[in-house]
């Protein structure tokens, strides 16, 4: 894993790290093409074959082209190859619109030619369901023969903007620019370069529907995208992994460098159903997702509409410093108090203004002027508008502002109040253009005139700041852009990371008896507390002796999940009442599993505290995935838990504990003792380590552990084998 | 209270119910004015006082003006009336541009010459702290001797669109339509003319900035706006109110024949305090709002961008019925998935379809196609529009389906595919506007070209169809149609109402005894099980007698707020321990508070069950506010609680135990016993009826309730009067 301590490293040496020199080189021909062969060019300008063609001219692409059909002539002028065999030898990239049945045989003579990479349009693969996995067999076989890698199938088709090249053949190429994308939507590219026509946001560079991923998918796209210098952020939209693992490891290593921001469909059980018969892949469950893939840095957007404005901001905005927080600069009082709201509501940290700061906003806007946080210029900016550029450069000099939203009616003084202002709004916006590049200090414009497009707002975009008409689009930025600083700040800074050198255990099949479940675990690093096994009645009597207290004396064995739903359990045994209470349990054995070899296991009782809960899974997108929260029998009704992919390390298992609603509990609430959450933290810091040695591990519940003022107790152990 | 179960009643009788035939007159008048006079009118362009009059002129409002300024003349050709004194009598409105302290005398003038209503737009009254108090104090005392009405101070203005009168002065009227909105920010005015340009929505009737409130606000508001033909939807910017309790009132009558969609400001606490410092006013606990508004009626949204969109929406589309679901019909996979995670998340119920409309669908979609819901067209609309319309009339004759949500690309074939498609497309919309004319089917439409404006979108527009660039915005509307429906279905329907005819009881002040508490609840209907007083250890021991029980033996007194905690509680009292509980209680009070009169109660043990909390307060904004979720000691923590305004009905009380998380256990989760919620839901409407009877109760909290199969049994009933 690499989400750890590693300092960060070039965008070269991560991807020299990742692949090989060839595979490299083809994908990154597909993604920047300098020759294209079109297999099954069209006359027809109904045709797919035919746009493609159109596109790319129109687009502008200045490279080759060879469009790729039986019947010879030119087509808008491009003289055709009959035959894929007539190709110069290494084009870049084949765009195959021929249908399916076609594909496998396509791909074979284009290997032949040294052809690069193809991208794959048509459908009738994975995504029909079983009566597509044939199809998609024999492109698996073609694929492994002809060595050519493959953006598809199923796709909408793929674009650079940077060098023109539209397979999408859209009504008129967007402008190249700094945002990548890669969607399993070819109306999510629609979308998206519609968002950003409306914005007028910064254009982009490459574009790509991924399909069915049968060959390149989502890991090497983002490693090969990071290490394009024309792109400086990458909007995802996302239907599910087929392997999340893969992507999470890619992710957290891309994100060191080049921010990722991701809108999840098929969230919720009516929407997988949908993505599913849409992509045919599983988006697996939305919290494991949610919280592993913002482990890794991934930024999440929740609506639809917020992923091209916060890719548009992430890929323009210098990033706030650690330990920074946000100061509302406003003009309207409403605005402001919906700005504060939505950025407290995303948990972006607001500035406290200094004093000195406090005294020069004031000597800018007047003794009676607000300078708390939201700053409130009122009216002083309707006639003078330069106000604005005047109070960010007070705020720069601020250590504690990390960045400055301005909200309200910004640029619009000349549409609102007089048009003679015009002038004077286009100067302040060159003003604040400088001021972001000067002092790096972030800036982020809302303005309810922004769909007017004035031409203020055009000069603050041309200098890489982003205007939003929506207050909600451009908190969603701020929150991405706080929430990625805070998490590069702490890549390389947490000295506690656990190592656990451990040679790995195999799990055995099923259910684990209770002592083997704590030896693994044990063996793994793991602490779980006083306990011994004990073989029969008189060895329960003498294990309860030596603990001199009372004790829980329980069955040991892998035949039964609820010991204490069958009378297996017994609680606060002293020695007088030990053998009994083995007896009892031995009965309790003969009527619910007369035939299970057991044994007993025995631990002093635990002082109450808090129940707490820590499990394992191995998910099937995500890998081993770590489970927090509150414990006790109504774990599942309380629904209080979170997730991280493991391993991780005790500061991110602090995160976990706090997102929880147990953790109000663990400071001391009421009679409940307080808690060492340092001490907790590296339980499940220890857990997660452990269960990356474990083979074969399905499940792992320690519920309830029991935290109290004294430490931390792991009172049941279930553990389960493949 | 209005909420409960009467009939829906026409808008006039709405009205007359609520005012006299005077006051009506005033505020009619006030929103649209027959004539205007300008106090503080100018011949300087730079001032409001001339803006104003430009506005007006340009708006093409075609009733008398008259402008008020000492210096004869005429102002942009009107002539100018010197004095107040000179202008004829019963004018409608004056606004008045003048500075805070002239406004008191100008006032009183015009009273004299019977102008109905004003609008103030000075600042420098309340908003601005103690020192403006005595300015409001002032503008008080010349309200009540004037007699007129007015709308402010500190407001931005106000605007009739229909008549074409502007007090706001915008660069642009916005054209005339069925909107009406209420904020309480200027800018918010702005962002609200803004965002219906940008979607080319529908217009506006009235639109007023609140102010400080201090005569006119938000409840007489609604009301008067309620009878306006003109008006189909109130938008409401909220940033607090000063009168809850009216508001909620108002607002459940209103919404019977006119939706209220609301955005609230100041929800988090940065927030609010930059709303206090906006308008003075306290947004109140933000949970307690949302649940007594949505009780009411009231649509709620989350965002600012979404408060235009679904106000259109509600204001130009028909209301699903009752028990239908959504469709999503889609020309694409992605956004179908998107739109239904929205919808899913927003709690909008999905349409199951027939199979006999699944069998015409697949006949106009083909045989591979999807027919689930989402539907999806596919490739079937590229070259055919109409399969569209065709869609949604075969929809239309399912009775199971309430609405339909068209998104992908819809109305922008002929720029994403084909520009000879723009007739084909303009005449789908056509055929589609008049299938929601007549079969009533409500239609929403997202597309990801509606930025675009092409042509057959506004053809949807004008026929009362909304189209949105945002999956988000068209979701948000759908959840509050849909809400909407099932709010207005449930008027009326509830034939458990319970009637609670007590004549009303006088809280004592601070904490009562606990059987006085009891008892007080017990008069006003709610039950609080078997329990008896005693007032010395021999009668403590003959009800432990007569319960032939283990009981709960207690301190009752008002001097001790947490019994237990100063050892003033015993539990599993038999007869033969029962003197000697009630003399140890008698030590630890002697300990706690050695001069308290009291005696003791004495309870049977209650069977263990599930935990809960029922509690009410009279909350500053909203009144008397019931509060129900998970009970124990750990209340607060578990922060499993809802609210609702008192007092409601059994149903509502079922939908608060619904909304808890609780409510999973009370179906019988695990060892727990099965609780029925029917018993629980009456006793907290009971409760919520018992409250509008308490005189003076400023808190009351039963806590733990426990509910198990055989009852519900309050175990600690704590009463604070004021």
């Amino acid at each position: 894993m690499t989400f750890s301590n590693e300092a960060t490293i070039s965008r070269e040496q991560q991807f020299a790290a990742a692949h090989g020199e060839n595979e490299a080189t083809a994908l990154s021909r597909i993604l920047e093409p300098h020759s294209v062969a079109v297999i099954g060019a069209s006359s027809n300008p109904d045709k797919r074959g035919f746009q493609i063609i159109k596109a790319l001219k129109k687009g502008g692409y200045a490279y080759p082209i060879y469009p790729v059909n039986p019947r010879t002539g030119t087509i808008l002028d491009v003289p055709v190859v009959t035959e894929i065999a007539a190709l110069p030898r290494d084009v870049d990239i084949a765009i195959i619109v021929r249908p399916a049945e076609e594909v496998p045989e396509i791909l074979i003579q284009c290997g032949e030619r040294g052809v690069a990479g193809a991208v794959v349009l048509a459908h009738g693969f994975r995504e029909r369901g079983d009566n597509g996995s044939a199809a998609e067999e024999r492109l698996r076989d073609a694929l492994a023969r002809s060595g050519v890698r493959i953006i598809g199938p199923n796709t909408s088709g793929m674009l650079n903007c940077t060098v023109g090249a539209d397979f999408i053949g859209l009504p008129e190429l967007p402008p190249s620019g700094p945002v990548s994308a890669l969607t399993q939507s070819g109306n999510m590219v629609l979308s998206l370069v519609e968002d950003r026509r409306a914005i007028n946001g910064p254009g982009f560079d490459v574009i790509a529907g991924l399909g069915n991923q049968t060959d390149v998918g989502y890991a090497e796209l983002i490693e090969e995208l990071c290490l394009r210098e024309t792109t400086r952020s990458i909007a995802i939209y996302n239907e599910g992994f087929l392997n999340g693992r893969a992507f999470l490891d890619a992710a957290s290593r891309v994100v060191q460098s080049c921010p990722i921001v991701m809108l999840r469909g098929g969230r919720s059980s009516e929407g997988q159903k949908a993505a599913l018969s849409h992509t045919g892949s599983i988006a697996g469950a939305d919290d494991v997702a949610l919280k592993t893939l913002a482990q890794m840095g991934v930024s999440l957007v929740e609506r639809s509409d917020e992923l091209l404005p916060v890719a548009a901001l992430m890929a323009t905005t210098p990033l706030p410093k650690p330990g920074t927080g946000v100061v509302v600069l406003t003009d309207g009082g409403g605005h402001a108090t919906l700005a504060v709201d939505a950025l407290s509501r995303s948990g972006v940290p607001f500035a406290s203004l200094s004093e000195s700061t406090k005294i020069r906003l004031r000597s800018v806007l007047g003794g009676q002027a607000s300078v708390l946080n939201p700053i409130d210029v009122a009216s002083a900016a309707d006639a003078y508008p330069d106000v604005f550029p005047e109070c960010i450069e007070i705020l720069a000099s601020d250590p504690e502002v990390g960045l400055v939203v301005i909200n309200g009616l910004f640029g619009a003084y000349h549409v609102r109040f007089d048009s003679s202002l015009l002038a004077a709004e286009n100067s302040a916006a060159e003003r604040i253009v400088s001021l972001q590049q000067v002092t790096g200090l972030p800036l982020v414009f809302h303005s309810c005139y922004a769909n007017r497009k004035p031409e203020n707002h055009d000069i603050l975009r041309q200098g890489g700041i982003q205007v939003f008409p929506s207050i909600d689009w451009a908190v969603a930025g701020c929150k991405a852009l706080f929430e990625r600083a805070d998490w590069l700040a702490r890549q390389g800074l947490d000295g506690r990371e656990i190592v656990v050198d451990a040679a790995s255990v195999a799990v055995p099949g099923g259910l684990s008896a209770e002592t083997t479940a704590r030896g693994i675990l044990q063996k793994l690093g793991v602490g779980t507390g006083e306990w011994v096994p004990a073989s029969d009645a008189e060895s329960v009597e003498t294990a309860v002796a030596r603990f001199a207290a009372a004790c829980a004396v329980k069955v040991d064995t892998a035949c039964v999940v609820h010991k204490s739903d069958v009378g297996c359990v017994r609680l606060g045994v002293k020695r007088e009442a030990a053998r009994a209470a083995a007896r009892g349990i031995e009965s309790a054995m003969a009527f619910a599993a007369p035939k299970a070899s057991f044994g007993f296991i025995v631990a002093p009782m635990v002082k109450s505290g808090v129940e707490l809960f820590v499990g394992a899974t191995n998910d099937p997108v995500f890998g081993p995935v770590i489970l927090f929260g509150s414990g006790g029998v109504l774990v599942e009704a309380a629904g209080d838990v979170t997730f991280r992919a493991a391993p991780f390390s005790p500061d991110e298992a602090l995160d976990m504990i706090n997102e929880t609603r147990v953790a109000k509990i663990l400071d001391g609430f009421r009679n409940y003792p307080k808690v060492d959450k340092g001490l907790l933290a590296n339980f499940i810091s220890k857990v997660s380590h452990a269960v990356m040695s474990m083979e074969n591990l399905s499940e792992l519940d320690i519920n309830p552990i029991i935290a109290n003022e004294s430490g931390i107790y792991p009172v049941d152990v279930r553990l389960v084998g493949k």
